[in-house]
Protein backbone atom coordinates (compact mmCIF):
# COMPACT_ATOMS: atom_id res chain seq x y z
CA UNK A 1 0.00 0.00 0.00
CA UNK A 2 1.48 3.42 -0.95
CA UNK A 3 1.08 6.21 1.21
CA UNK A 4 1.72 9.59 1.21
CA UNK A 5 2.69 12.14 4.08
CA UNK A 6 2.36 16.00 3.15
CA UNK A 7 3.88 17.96 5.88
CA UNK A 8 7.40 17.41 7.00
CA UNK A 9 7.53 18.91 10.64
CA UNK A 10 8.42 16.69 13.14
CA UNK A 11 5.04 15.38 13.97
CA UNK A 12 4.81 14.51 10.21
CA UNK A 13 8.25 13.14 11.10
CA UNK A 14 7.04 10.58 14.02
CA UNK A 15 4.39 9.60 11.76
CA UNK A 16 6.81 8.57 9.12
CA UNK A 17 8.52 6.14 11.54
CA UNK A 18 5.36 4.60 13.05
CA UNK A 19 4.17 3.57 9.48
CA UNK A 20 7.73 2.25 8.13
CA UNK A 21 7.14 0.32 12.27
CA UNK A 22 4.10 -0.99 10.26
CA UNK A 23 6.04 -2.22 7.14
CA UNK A 24 4.68 0.50 5.31
CA UNK A 25 7.20 2.43 3.31
CA UNK A 26 5.88 6.11 3.16
CA UNK A 27 6.06 8.44 0.47
CA UNK A 28 6.69 12.07 1.93
CA UNK A 29 5.93 14.90 0.15
CA UNK A 30 6.92 18.53 1.20
CA UNK A 31 4.52 21.69 1.01
CA UNK A 32 6.36 23.25 -2.11
CA UNK A 33 5.81 19.75 -4.19
CA UNK A 34 2.75 19.66 -6.63
CA UNK A 35 2.24 16.60 -7.58
CA UNK A 36 2.09 12.69 -6.21
CA UNK A 37 4.39 11.39 -8.75
CA UNK A 38 2.14 7.75 -7.87
CA UNK A 39 -0.79 6.72 -7.42
CA UNK A 40 -1.32 7.03 -3.51
CA UNK A 41 -3.94 4.40 -1.48
CA UNK A 42 -4.00 6.91 1.75
CA UNK A 43 -3.10 10.39 1.94
CA UNK A 44 -1.46 11.62 6.04
CA UNK A 45 -1.89 15.51 6.24
CA UNK A 46 0.60 16.92 8.23
CA UNK A 47 0.72 20.85 8.28
CA UNK A 48 0.21 23.46 10.27
CA UNK A 49 -3.62 24.23 9.98
CA UNK A 50 -3.93 27.80 8.33
CA UNK A 51 -1.63 26.28 5.49
CA UNK A 52 -3.62 23.44 4.61
CA UNK A 53 -5.93 25.32 2.08
CA UNK A 54 -3.47 26.89 0.34
CA UNK A 55 -0.93 23.82 0.13
CA UNK A 56 -3.72 21.63 -0.96
CA UNK A 57 -4.99 23.64 -3.93
CA UNK A 58 -1.03 23.37 -5.34
CA UNK A 59 -1.93 19.25 -6.15
CA UNK A 60 -3.89 17.20 -7.78
CA UNK A 61 -7.06 15.68 -6.40
CA UNK A 62 -5.25 12.37 -4.67
CA UNK A 63 -8.18 10.15 -5.10
CA UNK A 64 -7.61 7.93 -1.99
CA UNK A 65 -8.70 8.68 1.65
CA UNK A 66 -7.30 11.02 3.33
CA UNK A 67 -6.51 11.61 7.19
CA UNK A 68 -5.67 14.62 9.26
CA UNK A 69 -3.31 14.64 11.48
CA UNK A 70 -3.43 18.56 12.56
CA UNK A 71 -5.22 19.95 15.14
CA UNK A 72 -6.67 23.20 15.03
CA UNK A 73 -9.20 25.49 13.37
CA UNK A 74 -8.92 27.82 9.95
CA UNK A 75 -9.45 31.24 11.20
CA UNK A 76 -10.91 32.69 7.88
CA UNK A 77 -13.66 30.20 7.42
CA UNK A 78 -13.63 28.43 11.30
CA UNK A 79 -14.04 24.97 9.57
CA UNK A 80 -12.16 21.96 10.81
CA UNK A 81 -9.12 20.49 8.42
CA UNK A 82 -10.96 17.43 6.91
CA UNK A 83 -13.78 20.14 5.88
CA UNK A 84 -10.81 21.79 4.37
CA UNK A 85 -9.87 19.15 2.42
CA UNK A 86 -13.37 18.24 1.48
CA UNK A 87 -13.82 22.26 -0.14
CA UNK A 88 -10.86 21.60 -2.17
CA UNK A 89 -10.94 18.05 -3.39
CA UNK A 90 -14.54 17.11 -3.81
CA UNK A 91 -16.11 14.17 -2.26
CA UNK A 92 -12.93 12.99 -0.92
CA UNK A 93 -12.81 10.37 1.88
CA UNK A 94 -11.73 12.03 5.03
CA UNK A 95 -10.89 10.76 8.55
CA UNK A 96 -9.00 12.56 11.62
CA UNK A 97 -6.37 11.07 14.04
CA UNK A 98 -6.56 12.93 17.21
CA UNK A 99 -5.44 12.11 20.93
CA UNK A 100 -2.55 12.62 23.97
CA UNK A 101 0.36 12.39 21.33
CA UNK A 102 3.70 14.61 21.92
CA UNK A 103 5.53 13.48 18.76
CA UNK A 104 8.83 13.59 20.85
CA UNK A 105 7.58 10.79 23.08
CA UNK A 106 6.20 8.82 20.13
CA UNK A 107 9.74 9.18 18.41
CA UNK A 108 11.40 8.10 21.30
CA UNK A 109 9.78 4.86 21.15
CA UNK A 110 7.21 4.85 24.16
CA UNK A 111 3.83 3.68 24.19
CA UNK A 112 0.23 6.22 23.31
CA UNK A 113 -3.07 5.80 22.07
CA UNK A 114 -5.02 7.65 20.08
CA UNK A 115 -8.09 7.90 18.18
CA UNK A 116 -9.40 7.69 14.04
CA UNK A 117 -12.56 9.10 13.04
CA UNK A 118 -14.45 8.42 9.97
CA UNK A 119 -18.10 9.04 9.64
CA UNK A 120 -17.92 6.00 7.80
CA UNK A 121 -17.69 2.50 9.94
CA UNK A 122 -15.42 1.11 6.73
CA UNK A 123 -13.19 4.02 6.64
CA UNK A 124 -12.31 4.23 10.26
CA UNK A 125 -11.54 0.57 10.12
CA UNK A 126 -9.12 1.57 7.11
CA UNK A 127 -7.84 4.02 8.35
CA UNK A 128 -7.69 1.83 12.07
CA UNK A 129 -5.16 -1.03 10.36
CA UNK A 130 -2.94 1.28 8.93
CA UNK A 131 -1.68 3.53 12.20
CA UNK A 132 -2.27 0.76 15.00
CA UNK A 133 0.40 -1.13 16.67
CA UNK A 134 0.94 -2.48 20.42
CA UNK A 135 2.80 0.80 21.16
CA UNK A 136 0.64 3.37 19.21
CA UNK A 137 -3.18 1.91 19.99
CA UNK A 138 -5.56 3.44 17.50
CA UNK A 139 -9.34 3.23 18.94
CA UNK A 140 -12.09 4.50 15.70
CA UNK A 141 -14.94 6.83 16.30
CA UNK A 142 -17.31 7.66 13.96
CA UNK A 143 -17.96 11.42 15.34
CA UNK A 144 -15.14 13.05 13.32
CA UNK A 145 -16.31 16.63 14.17
CA UNK A 146 -16.09 15.62 18.09
CA UNK A 147 -12.87 14.14 17.82
CA UNK A 148 -11.65 16.99 15.49
CA UNK A 149 -12.95 19.77 17.93
CA UNK A 150 -11.49 17.94 20.79
CA UNK A 151 -7.64 18.17 19.40
CA UNK A 152 -8.74 21.84 18.35
CA UNK A 153 -10.36 23.66 21.19
CA UNK A 154 -7.84 22.28 23.81
CA UNK A 155 -4.94 24.53 21.85
CA UNK A 156 -7.15 27.05 24.36
CA UNK A 157 -7.11 25.77 27.14
CA UNK A 158 -3.58 24.44 27.40
CA UNK A 159 -2.67 28.47 27.03
CA UNK A 160 -5.28 28.39 30.36
CA UNK A 161 -2.99 25.53 31.69
CA UNK A 162 0.21 27.20 31.05
CA UNK A 163 -1.48 30.53 32.77
CA UNK A 164 -2.51 28.76 35.58
CA UNK A 165 1.11 27.26 36.29
CA UNK A 166 2.99 30.44 35.33
CA UNK A 167 1.03 32.26 38.25
CA UNK A 168 1.56 29.64 40.58
CA UNK A 169 -1.93 28.81 41.64
CA UNK A 170 -1.22 25.27 42.96
CA UNK A 171 -2.40 22.25 41.94
CA UNK A 172 -5.93 22.30 42.90
CA UNK A 173 -6.63 24.96 41.14
CA UNK A 174 -5.44 23.74 38.38
CA UNK A 175 -7.44 20.46 38.34
CA UNK A 176 -10.60 22.67 38.64
CA UNK A 177 -9.61 25.11 35.26
CA UNK A 178 -9.13 21.58 33.41
CA UNK A 179 -12.29 20.21 34.95
CA UNK A 180 -14.17 23.39 33.53
CA UNK A 181 -12.40 23.51 30.75
CA UNK A 182 -13.03 20.24 30.02
CA UNK A 183 -16.91 21.18 30.22
CA UNK A 184 -16.53 24.30 28.25
CA UNK A 185 -14.91 22.35 25.55
CA UNK A 186 -17.82 19.86 25.76
CA UNK A 187 -20.12 22.38 25.51
CA UNK A 188 -18.41 23.89 22.33
CA UNK A 189 -18.36 20.94 20.42
CA UNK A 190 -21.70 19.52 21.35
CA UNK A 191 -22.95 22.81 19.60
CA UNK A 192 -21.09 22.25 16.98
CA UNK A 193 -22.44 18.70 15.87
CA UNK A 194 -19.77 16.30 18.13
CA UNK A 195 -20.90 14.14 20.98
CA UNK A 196 -20.54 14.37 24.77
CA UNK A 197 -19.01 11.09 25.16
CA UNK A 198 -16.16 11.70 22.54
CA UNK A 199 -14.46 14.64 24.51
CA UNK A 200 -14.54 12.29 27.59
CA UNK A 201 -12.48 9.97 25.43
CA UNK A 202 -8.37 10.26 24.37
CA UNK A 203 -8.99 12.92 21.76
CA UNK A 204 -11.52 15.14 24.14
CA UNK A 205 -10.31 15.24 27.87
CA UNK A 206 -6.97 12.79 27.16
CA UNK A 207 -5.20 15.60 24.98
CA UNK A 208 -6.34 18.33 26.84
CA UNK A 209 -5.52 17.14 30.10
CA UNK A 210 -2.02 16.29 28.80
CA UNK A 211 -1.40 19.63 26.58
CA UNK A 212 -3.13 21.84 29.50
CA UNK A 213 -0.55 19.91 31.94
CA UNK A 214 2.90 20.27 30.08
CA UNK A 215 5.73 22.00 28.85
CA UNK A 216 6.15 20.09 26.31
CA UNK A 217 3.29 21.56 24.55
CA UNK A 218 3.88 24.88 23.05
CA UNK A 219 0.55 26.44 23.88
CA UNK A 220 0.99 25.61 27.67
CA UNK A 221 4.65 26.93 27.41
CA UNK A 222 2.91 30.43 25.70
CA UNK A 223 0.58 30.55 28.78
CA UNK A 224 3.87 29.99 31.34
CA UNK A 225 5.44 32.83 28.96
CA UNK A 226 2.66 35.01 29.15
CA UNK A 227 2.01 34.43 33.25
CA UNK A 228 5.50 35.90 33.95
CA UNK A 229 5.65 38.82 32.14
CA UNK A 230 6.94 38.18 28.73
CA UNK A 231 5.08 39.81 25.87
CA UNK A 232 2.70 37.67 23.49
CA UNK A 233 4.89 39.11 20.38
CA UNK A 234 8.04 38.36 22.40
CA UNK A 235 7.05 34.76 23.58
CA UNK A 236 5.31 33.77 20.10
CA UNK A 237 9.23 34.51 18.56
CA UNK A 238 10.74 31.47 21.49
CA UNK A 239 8.76 28.89 19.79
CA UNK A 240 9.93 28.03 15.95
CA UNK A 241 6.90 26.02 15.10
CA UNK A 242 3.51 27.66 15.15
CA UNK A 243 1.20 27.81 18.41
CA UNK A 244 -2.05 26.54 17.50
CA UNK A 245 -3.81 27.70 20.49
CA UNK A 246 -3.60 31.74 18.70
CA UNK A 247 -5.56 30.92 15.50
CA UNK A 248 -7.88 28.56 16.98
CA UNK A 249 -8.66 31.23 19.66
CA UNK A 250 -9.41 33.58 17.52
CA UNK A 251 -11.63 31.27 14.96
CA UNK A 252 -13.67 30.40 17.98
CA UNK A 253 -14.21 33.94 18.81
CA UNK A 254 -15.26 34.44 15.21
CA UNK A 255 -16.98 31.45 14.87
CA UNK A 256 -21.23 31.57 14.32
CA UNK A 257 -21.53 28.18 15.78
CA UNK A 258 -19.93 29.11 19.02
CA UNK A 259 -21.67 32.78 19.15
CA UNK A 260 -24.16 31.55 21.45
CA UNK A 261 -22.40 29.24 24.17
CA UNK A 262 -21.00 30.15 27.61
CA UNK A 263 -17.74 29.78 27.41
CA UNK A 264 -15.46 32.20 30.28
CA UNK A 265 -12.30 31.03 29.57
CA UNK A 266 -12.29 30.84 26.35
CA UNK A 267 -13.40 34.36 26.34
CA UNK A 268 -10.66 35.42 28.49
CA UNK A 269 -7.91 33.60 26.73
CA UNK A 270 -9.41 35.70 23.83
CA UNK A 271 -9.31 39.11 25.73
CA UNK A 272 -5.60 38.40 27.18
CA UNK A 273 -4.47 37.10 23.44
CA UNK A 274 -6.08 39.63 21.49
CA UNK A 275 -7.18 42.44 23.63
CA UNK A 276 -4.46 42.62 25.84
CA UNK A 277 -6.04 42.33 29.17
CA UNK A 278 -4.39 42.01 32.22
CA UNK A 279 -4.14 38.35 33.62
CA UNK A 280 -4.91 38.82 36.84
CA UNK A 281 -8.01 41.01 36.01
CA UNK A 282 -9.01 37.75 34.03
CA UNK A 283 -8.14 35.39 36.72
CA UNK A 284 -10.23 37.44 39.22
CA UNK A 285 -12.60 37.59 36.48
CA UNK A 286 -12.82 33.89 36.43
CA UNK A 287 -12.92 33.20 40.56
CA UNK A 288 -15.44 35.64 40.83
CA UNK A 289 -18.18 33.77 38.38
CA UNK A 290 -21.40 32.90 40.10
CA UNK A 291 -21.77 29.67 42.30
CA UNK A 292 -24.32 27.35 41.68
CA UNK A 293 -25.10 23.18 40.29
CA UNK A 294 -21.71 22.40 38.45
CA UNK A 295 -22.79 22.10 34.72
CA UNK B 1 -23.92 28.32 64.21
CA UNK B 2 -22.05 25.52 65.97
CA UNK B 3 -20.28 23.20 63.65
CA UNK B 4 -18.33 20.33 64.97
CA UNK B 5 -15.45 18.61 63.30
CA UNK B 6 -14.75 15.16 64.00
CA UNK B 7 -10.89 14.21 62.78
CA UNK B 8 -7.80 16.21 64.12
CA UNK B 9 -5.83 15.20 60.90
CA UNK B 10 -4.67 17.66 58.21
CA UNK B 11 -7.42 17.32 56.25
CA UNK B 12 -9.82 18.46 59.35
CA UNK B 13 -7.19 20.91 60.78
CA UNK B 14 -7.60 22.51 56.95
CA UNK B 15 -11.32 22.27 56.95
CA UNK B 16 -11.57 24.28 60.22
CA UNK B 17 -9.02 26.78 58.87
CA UNK B 18 -11.38 27.48 56.05
CA UNK B 19 -14.68 27.44 58.32
CA UNK B 20 -12.60 29.70 60.80
CA UNK B 21 -12.14 31.91 57.27
CA UNK B 22 -15.97 32.00 56.90
CA UNK B 23 -16.67 33.28 60.45
CA UNK B 24 -17.50 30.06 62.26
CA UNK B 25 -15.42 28.97 65.29
CA UNK B 26 -15.73 25.08 64.82
CA UNK B 27 -15.53 22.69 67.72
CA UNK B 28 -12.85 19.80 67.13
CA UNK B 29 -13.32 16.62 68.42
CA UNK B 30 -10.82 13.72 68.47
CA UNK B 31 -11.96 9.86 67.76
CA UNK B 32 -11.06 9.15 71.12
CA UNK B 33 -13.84 11.79 72.18
CA UNK B 34 -17.20 10.38 72.97
CA UNK B 35 -19.22 13.53 73.53
CA UNK B 36 -20.66 16.51 72.03
CA UNK B 37 -20.30 18.40 74.81
CA UNK B 38 -22.84 20.84 73.52
CA UNK B 39 -26.09 20.86 70.61
CA UNK B 40 -24.35 21.33 67.18
CA UNK B 41 -25.78 22.20 64.03
CA UNK B 42 -23.77 21.17 61.52
CA UNK B 43 -20.96 18.02 61.82
CA UNK B 44 -17.80 17.62 59.62
CA UNK B 45 -16.69 13.76 59.85
CA UNK B 46 -13.28 13.94 58.41
CA UNK B 47 -11.79 10.28 59.90
CA UNK B 48 -9.97 7.57 57.42
CA UNK B 49 -12.91 5.38 56.23
CA UNK B 50 -12.05 2.35 57.67
CA UNK B 51 -12.10 3.89 61.17
CA UNK B 52 -15.84 5.84 60.90
CA UNK B 53 -18.27 2.88 61.69
CA UNK B 54 -15.95 3.04 65.16
CA UNK B 55 -15.51 6.45 66.04
CA UNK B 56 -19.09 7.27 65.36
CA UNK B 57 -20.60 4.50 67.46
CA UNK B 58 -18.83 6.26 70.49
CA UNK B 59 -20.68 9.20 70.04
CA UNK B 60 -24.62 10.22 70.27
CA UNK B 61 -26.71 11.08 67.17
CA UNK B 62 -26.31 14.72 66.94
CA UNK B 63 -29.14 15.38 65.59
CA UNK B 64 -27.49 17.84 62.95
CA UNK B 65 -26.81 17.28 59.33
CA UNK B 66 -24.00 15.83 58.90
CA UNK B 67 -21.52 15.90 55.80
CA UNK B 68 -18.48 13.41 55.14
CA UNK B 69 -15.14 14.50 53.93
CA UNK B 70 -13.85 11.44 54.08
CA UNK B 71 -12.78 9.38 50.55
CA UNK B 72 -13.27 5.86 50.07
CA UNK B 73 -15.13 2.83 50.56
CA UNK B 74 -15.68 0.59 53.87
CA UNK B 75 -13.87 -3.00 53.09
CA UNK B 76 -16.30 -5.04 55.57
CA UNK B 77 -19.31 -4.00 53.82
CA UNK B 78 -17.91 -1.79 50.60
CA UNK B 79 -20.27 1.03 51.76
CA UNK B 80 -19.84 4.94 51.04
CA UNK B 81 -19.19 7.06 54.15
CA UNK B 82 -22.75 8.68 54.04
CA UNK B 83 -24.21 5.25 53.96
CA UNK B 84 -22.14 3.90 57.04
CA UNK B 85 -22.95 7.69 59.24
CA UNK B 86 -26.68 6.28 58.16
CA UNK B 87 -26.65 2.86 59.58
CA UNK B 88 -25.04 4.42 62.77
CA UNK B 89 -26.98 7.40 63.31
CA UNK B 90 -30.59 6.43 61.83
CA UNK B 91 -32.23 8.70 59.64
CA UNK B 92 -29.37 10.91 60.01
CA UNK B 93 -29.23 13.82 56.84
CA UNK B 94 -25.98 13.36 55.38
CA UNK B 95 -23.84 15.01 52.58
CA UNK B 96 -20.43 14.56 51.27
CA UNK B 97 -18.00 17.16 50.30
CA UNK B 98 -15.44 16.01 47.58
CA UNK B 99 -13.19 17.29 45.23
CA UNK B 100 -9.54 18.32 44.04
CA UNK B 101 -8.49 19.38 47.28
CA UNK B 102 -5.19 18.67 47.92
CA UNK B 103 -5.50 20.33 52.02
CA UNK B 104 -1.54 21.43 52.17
CA UNK B 105 -2.56 24.47 49.24
CA UNK B 106 -5.60 24.92 51.14
CA UNK B 107 -3.76 25.51 54.18
CA UNK B 108 -1.02 27.68 52.05
CA UNK B 109 -4.23 30.09 50.75
CA UNK B 110 -4.15 28.99 47.15
CA UNK B 111 -7.54 29.09 45.43
CA UNK B 112 -9.58 25.68 45.03
CA UNK B 113 -13.13 24.48 43.61
CA UNK B 114 -14.63 21.51 45.56
CA UNK B 115 -18.88 20.21 45.27
CA UNK B 116 -21.26 19.61 48.35
CA UNK B 117 -23.70 16.59 47.30
CA UNK B 118 -27.32 15.83 49.29
CA UNK B 119 -30.05 14.34 47.60
CA UNK B 120 -32.26 17.21 48.73
CA UNK B 121 -31.53 20.50 47.40
CA UNK B 122 -31.79 22.35 50.29
CA UNK B 123 -29.56 20.41 52.44
CA UNK B 124 -27.10 21.10 49.79
CA UNK B 125 -27.26 24.65 49.93
CA UNK B 126 -27.15 24.27 53.35
CA UNK B 127 -23.85 22.83 53.16
CA UNK B 128 -22.56 25.19 50.52
CA UNK B 129 -23.61 28.44 52.05
CA UNK B 130 -20.91 26.75 55.22
CA UNK B 131 -18.08 26.05 53.13
CA UNK B 132 -18.05 28.17 50.18
CA UNK B 133 -15.93 31.62 50.29
CA UNK B 134 -14.13 33.45 47.43
CA UNK B 135 -10.61 31.37 47.47
CA UNK B 136 -12.72 28.26 48.10
CA UNK B 137 -15.63 27.40 45.39
CA UNK B 138 -18.38 25.19 46.05
CA UNK B 139 -20.42 23.50 43.87
CA UNK B 140 -23.69 22.01 44.24
CA UNK B 141 -24.61 18.46 42.94
CA UNK B 142 -27.64 16.37 44.08
CA UNK B 143 -25.73 13.02 43.26
CA UNK B 144 -24.84 11.73 46.63
CA UNK B 145 -23.95 8.27 45.55
CA UNK B 146 -21.67 10.03 42.27
CA UNK B 147 -19.96 12.68 44.00
CA UNK B 148 -18.80 9.66 46.76
CA UNK B 149 -17.82 7.13 44.75
CA UNK B 150 -15.32 9.77 42.87
CA UNK B 151 -13.52 10.93 45.60
CA UNK B 152 -13.62 6.82 46.50
CA UNK B 153 -12.47 5.64 43.53
CA UNK B 154 -10.53 7.79 42.10
CA UNK B 155 -7.79 6.53 44.95
CA UNK B 156 -7.24 3.22 42.95
CA UNK B 157 -6.69 5.20 39.80
CA UNK B 158 -4.28 7.54 41.38
CA UNK B 159 -2.11 4.09 42.57
CA UNK B 160 -1.71 3.37 38.92
CA UNK B 161 -1.15 7.00 37.63
CA UNK B 162 1.74 6.79 40.08
CA UNK B 163 2.78 3.32 38.69
CA UNK B 164 2.89 5.14 34.97
CA UNK B 165 4.54 7.70 36.15
CA UNK B 166 7.63 5.21 37.96
CA UNK B 167 7.72 3.25 34.94
CA UNK B 168 8.58 6.33 32.91
CA UNK B 169 6.14 5.25 30.54
CA UNK B 170 6.20 9.02 29.17
CA UNK B 171 3.33 11.50 29.42
CA UNK B 172 1.32 10.59 26.33
CA UNK B 173 0.97 7.02 28.63
CA UNK B 174 0.06 8.91 31.08
CA UNK B 175 -3.11 10.90 29.65
CA UNK B 176 -4.16 7.59 27.72
CA UNK B 177 -4.10 5.73 31.23
CA UNK B 178 -6.22 9.07 33.16
CA UNK B 179 -8.92 8.42 30.28
CA UNK B 180 -9.35 5.27 30.72
CA UNK B 181 -9.77 5.69 34.45
CA UNK B 182 -12.13 7.73 33.81
CA UNK B 183 -14.03 5.67 31.30
CA UNK B 184 -13.63 2.73 34.06
CA UNK B 185 -14.49 5.10 37.20
CA UNK B 186 -17.55 6.33 34.94
CA UNK B 187 -18.53 2.77 34.20
CA UNK B 188 -18.47 1.55 38.16
CA UNK B 189 -20.32 4.70 39.46
CA UNK B 190 -23.29 3.97 37.27
CA UNK B 191 -23.47 0.51 38.32
CA UNK B 192 -23.57 1.66 41.39
CA UNK B 193 -26.34 4.39 40.72
CA UNK B 194 -24.23 7.69 40.07
CA UNK B 195 -24.56 9.67 37.58
CA UNK B 196 -22.37 10.42 34.54
CA UNK B 197 -21.74 13.45 34.47
CA UNK B 198 -21.24 13.68 38.03
CA UNK B 199 -18.02 11.61 36.71
CA UNK B 200 -16.88 14.79 34.51
CA UNK B 201 -17.28 17.45 37.36
CA UNK B 202 -14.67 18.57 40.04
CA UNK B 203 -15.31 15.43 42.35
CA UNK B 204 -14.74 12.96 39.51
CA UNK B 205 -12.27 14.12 36.96
CA UNK B 206 -11.21 16.87 38.47
CA UNK B 207 -9.84 15.16 41.70
CA UNK B 208 -9.01 12.13 39.56
CA UNK B 209 -6.68 13.75 37.46
CA UNK B 210 -5.01 15.65 40.68
CA UNK B 211 -4.64 12.97 42.74
CA UNK B 212 -3.37 11.05 39.46
CA UNK B 213 -0.64 13.32 38.43
CA UNK B 214 1.25 14.48 41.45
CA UNK B 215 3.84 13.39 44.13
CA UNK B 216 1.46 15.55 46.93
CA UNK B 217 -1.20 12.54 46.61
CA UNK B 218 0.00 9.46 48.68
CA UNK B 219 -1.94 7.21 47.02
CA UNK B 220 0.35 8.02 43.42
CA UNK B 221 3.24 8.16 45.53
CA UNK B 222 2.85 4.34 46.52
CA UNK B 223 2.46 3.89 43.03
CA UNK B 224 5.83 5.45 41.99
CA UNK B 225 7.44 3.38 45.11
CA UNK B 226 6.28 -0.17 43.76
CA UNK B 227 7.37 1.47 40.64
CA UNK B 228 10.82 1.43 41.53
CA UNK B 229 11.03 -2.23 43.31
CA UNK B 230 10.25 -1.34 46.57
CA UNK B 231 8.14 -4.26 48.35
CA UNK B 232 4.34 -2.43 49.25
CA UNK B 233 4.79 -3.69 52.87
CA UNK B 234 8.17 -1.20 52.63
CA UNK B 235 6.46 1.51 50.34
CA UNK B 236 3.29 1.98 52.84
CA UNK B 237 5.39 2.17 56.21
CA UNK B 238 7.27 5.11 54.45
CA UNK B 239 3.20 7.15 54.77
CA UNK B 240 2.36 8.08 58.33
CA UNK B 241 -1.22 8.45 57.35
CA UNK B 242 -3.91 6.52 55.66
CA UNK B 243 -3.69 5.45 52.14
CA UNK B 244 -7.20 5.30 51.34
CA UNK B 245 -6.28 3.31 47.94
CA UNK B 246 -5.30 0.29 49.39
CA UNK B 247 -8.72 -0.84 51.14
CA UNK B 248 -10.28 1.21 48.30
CA UNK B 249 -8.95 -1.65 45.97
CA UNK B 250 -9.83 -4.46 48.05
CA UNK B 251 -13.43 -3.27 48.86
CA UNK B 252 -14.41 -2.83 44.97
CA UNK B 253 -12.89 -6.42 44.20
CA UNK B 254 -15.36 -7.44 46.82
CA UNK B 255 -18.33 -5.15 46.17
CA UNK B 256 -21.04 -6.73 44.63
CA UNK B 257 -22.12 -3.82 43.02
CA UNK B 258 -19.18 -3.59 40.93
CA UNK B 259 -18.63 -7.76 39.90
CA UNK B 260 -20.29 -7.49 36.74
CA UNK B 261 -18.59 -4.79 35.54
CA UNK B 262 -15.48 -4.00 33.43
CA UNK B 263 -12.85 -2.76 34.89
CA UNK B 264 -9.38 -3.89 33.84
CA UNK B 265 -7.31 -0.79 35.36
CA UNK B 266 -8.55 -1.85 39.07
CA UNK B 267 -8.50 -5.76 38.25
CA UNK B 268 -4.57 -5.13 38.10
CA UNK B 269 -4.11 -2.69 40.69
CA UNK B 270 -6.08 -5.60 42.76
CA UNK B 271 -3.41 -7.77 41.64
CA UNK B 272 -0.32 -5.85 42.11
CA UNK B 273 -1.26 -5.04 45.67
CA UNK B 274 -3.08 -8.24 46.90
CA UNK B 275 -1.62 -10.97 44.28
CA UNK B 276 1.66 -10.06 44.02
CA UNK B 277 1.53 -9.61 40.35
CA UNK B 278 4.84 -8.28 39.12
CA UNK B 279 4.24 -4.58 37.75
CA UNK B 280 5.67 -5.25 34.08
CA UNK B 281 3.43 -8.19 33.52
CA UNK B 282 -0.10 -5.94 34.44
CA UNK B 283 1.33 -3.25 32.12
CA UNK B 284 1.83 -6.08 29.42
CA UNK B 285 -1.63 -7.18 29.96
CA UNK B 286 -3.21 -3.97 29.84
CA UNK B 287 -1.14 -2.50 26.86
CA UNK B 288 -2.14 -5.72 24.85
CA UNK B 289 -5.92 -5.65 25.58
CA UNK B 290 -8.00 -5.47 21.93
CA UNK B 291 -8.18 -2.24 20.27
CA UNK B 292 -12.16 -1.17 19.06
CA UNK B 293 -14.29 1.28 19.60
CA UNK B 294 -13.54 3.51 22.12
CA UNK B 295 -16.01 3.21 25.40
Amino acid sequence: MKIGILGQGRWGKTIKKLLEENHFKPLSFHHTDTDWKEKLDCLCVVIPVQHVRETLSHFPHPQCPVISLSKGLEVSTGKRVTEIIKDIWKNAKVGALSGPNFSEEISAGLPAASVVAAEEENLGKFFQNIFHSKRFRVYRSTDLIGVELGGALKNIYAIAGGLCYGLKLGENAHASLLTRSLSEMTRLGIAAGGKAETFFGLSGVGDLLLTASSMKSRNFRLGTRLASGIPLNEATSLESSVIEGLPTTLSVQRSFLFSKQKKPIADEIYRILYENKKIHESVLDLLERQVGEED
